[in-house]
């Protein structure tokens, strides 16, 4: 801790208007350290299906093929035409990839604040953390706990709060329980843990029976399984159980949006007095997170007219409660990293492996809580 | 005006289990008047699209034959069985049908309101409108300027505060200019009259050059034509121009909810200055508040994350600004009912006509704008 370095390796990820996808790992220099900031040593950074589209952009990850050296390599892929368009405000400008990570502070600022975070393990939310080094604001980091790790801290920002925000948002807009889809993800068992311990109803969706049995094995009262034929029945009657009536949807593509509205629906009319013909004015929303289904998101409007669909992102719900309560809600993360929010990985890969052709095809096609880490001191 | 009828011709609509869609006249006797009620002797109603649906039941109105007698015909049709589900809630239950329309008050309560309406030509939302007579409160009356016909006032209530709904949800909501979809319609018109009385800007999207040719006529500064080549490219020009991030949608089904979407995230991308990720930070809202066109609603979702789709209707809108609003609205179409909110009919029937296998082959596909008036008293 002695020696502070002045530079280290960061991947990069760049789209050229040709339509190649090209990972390098690049040395950058550490800028100086402001008042308020810390060098932080990377020891860990998840790839979140959040990452993946900045790091892969599109391309084809089938068509890839290594170069460089051993010390340095490179990856390259080709991107289908149809999707350049969606990139035309990143082509040919070579973008460090990463949204969180952890890692140990190795020199700080002489604000107080940054002094205070010297030799502590800190979950951050910096971008770029596919780096060695990294050096962030104070505000960007969580202090953990002593005798957490830089593994365990990795994924205290993303996940966390959003399955926090999913909560917050229910109560935010008069909603008492929640629907979740692709529950059995990392994210999902998170909101499970919280929802048992803040007494909020959930109705689980798994694709798989195994799902469904993880799920149940962290106490879920409430999971359908969506390769089960009874499935829509199945939600309705859990719908119609628990007022569910705010969805929240990771796959975006597809009927499964629909589906939760339509059941939605069915629940609100098995109550309902007399018949309107605008359907019932039960008011249902669903909001669309994530986007691991890429293709159309389909309607059948059965659902009457009291309904919404719309985008939800963290940082936009962070910003509209403020800062006092995103604060509490941070450090609720830390006081319980390693019970409810506690992250697992399939594998922990160095910086150079992340660009390594077998690697990469794996983490491209990551299933639902097959999650990666990348330790970029390694 | 001396003599109060008892009774009169009420048009019904049946849907029974075993898929048939029957329509017939019935004599219905007129319930006895409360303090706060009138009599209405109802000359002129509107087949509105929001009037079809429970009008004909979904029926395929190719299959229609006649029956009854030429003093009280009857009009039979069937249903799609996939369609039956849908109407669950109605199945062999005798209906009436008609939202709103114009009569005059022939008697009244005793209540210092009711008699103020005495012999007035009033607007009237009050269902079961394709009837010769309806009891009504006064609170579901609008009262008429003196020389307003009943047929210039059978249109008050959907289309003018639909539209007058429109602009104020635009404010309420924050806003500042508008698009709306099918917009040569009555309700269109309506809307394009009122944002150049308000100084709003709005995007009409039309579907053939004659509508655009109608709506300049009228003053509409932008015009859209969905039929033309360039029609995503223009849609996107003209938001970037008026900065109008909030659209009111007539069709609800295909593609068009969704392009509005993109063609809103091109025009925000285009300020723009550096690469989200996430997309544009821009909130863009789209409110489906007709289904005029059936099929699912497809999104291609390359709009970011920053949107909302929803259902929109009237009825929940006036509750949500309360009664003192909804009243200042209300007074606004009275003082302008034939002005901005004039309506035009292709043609006026008589009850009987209605149930007459041309004519209802005619209203059940009325294109946007043509529009057909019941005439009860006839």
């Amino acid at each position: 801790m002695s020696e502070v370095p002045s530079s280290g390796l960061q991947l990069r990820s760049l789209v050229t208007k040709a339509g190649k996808l090209e990972l390098s790992l690049e040395e950058v220099e550490n800028p100086p350290l402001g008042d308020n900031d810390v060098l932080v040593r990377v020891e860990a950074s998840p790839i979140n299906p959040s990452d993946l589209g900045l790091l892969l952009g599109m391309a084809d990850i089938s068509t890839a093929t290594q170069g460089g050296s051993a010390d340095l390599p490179t990856l390259s892929a080709d991107i289908p035409e149809s999707m350049l368009k969606y990139m035309a405000g990143r082509l040919d400008e070579s973008m460090p990839v990463g949204n969180e990570g952890g890692g140990v502070v190795i020199a700080a600022g002489g604000s107080a604040d940054a002094q205070a975070l010297m030799g502590k393990t800190v979950g951050v939310l910096g971008g770029a953390m596919y780096s060695q080094y990294r050096v962030l604001n104070v505000n960007q980091c969580l202090a953990m706990h002593d005798g957490v790790t830089p593994a365990q801290s990795a994924s205290c920002f993303v996940n966390p709060l959003t399955a926090l925000g999913m909560v917050e948002t229910m109560r935010l807009e008069g909603y008492s329980a929640l629907i979740h889809t692709a529950a059995a993800s990392n994210l999902g068992q998170m909101l499970q843990k919280i929802c048992l311990a803040d007494d909020v109803q959930l109705i689980n969706i798994v694709r798989k029976p195994e799902q469904a049995a993880l799920m149940r094995d962290i106490g879920a009262q409430y999971v359908c399984d969506s390769s089960e034929a009874s499935f829509t029945q199945d939600l309705a009657y859990a719908i119609a159980a628990t007022g569910a009536y705010m969805a929240f949807d990771a796959t975006g593509g597809g009927e499964l949006a629909g589906q939760i509205l339509s059941a939605m629906e069915v629940a609100a009319n098995a109550t309902a007095a007399e018949y309107s013909r605008y359907g019932s004015t039960q008011d249902k929303q669903v909001y669309i997170y994530g986007g691991l289904d890429r293709s159309p998101t389909v309607l059948r409007r059965s659902f009457g007219m009291a309904w919404n669909l719309g985008g939800w992102l963290l940082t936009p719900f962070l910003q509209k409660i403020g800062r006092e309560k995103a604060q509490a809600l941070r450090q609720r993360v830390a006081d319980e990293i390693n019970t409810t929010f506690a992250s697992h990985y399939v594998r922990e890969v160095s910086l150079r492996e992340t660009l390594q052709l077998d690697v990469a095809q794996a983490y491209a096609q990551q299933a639902t809580g097959q999650k990666y880490l990348i330790n970029p001191s390694t």
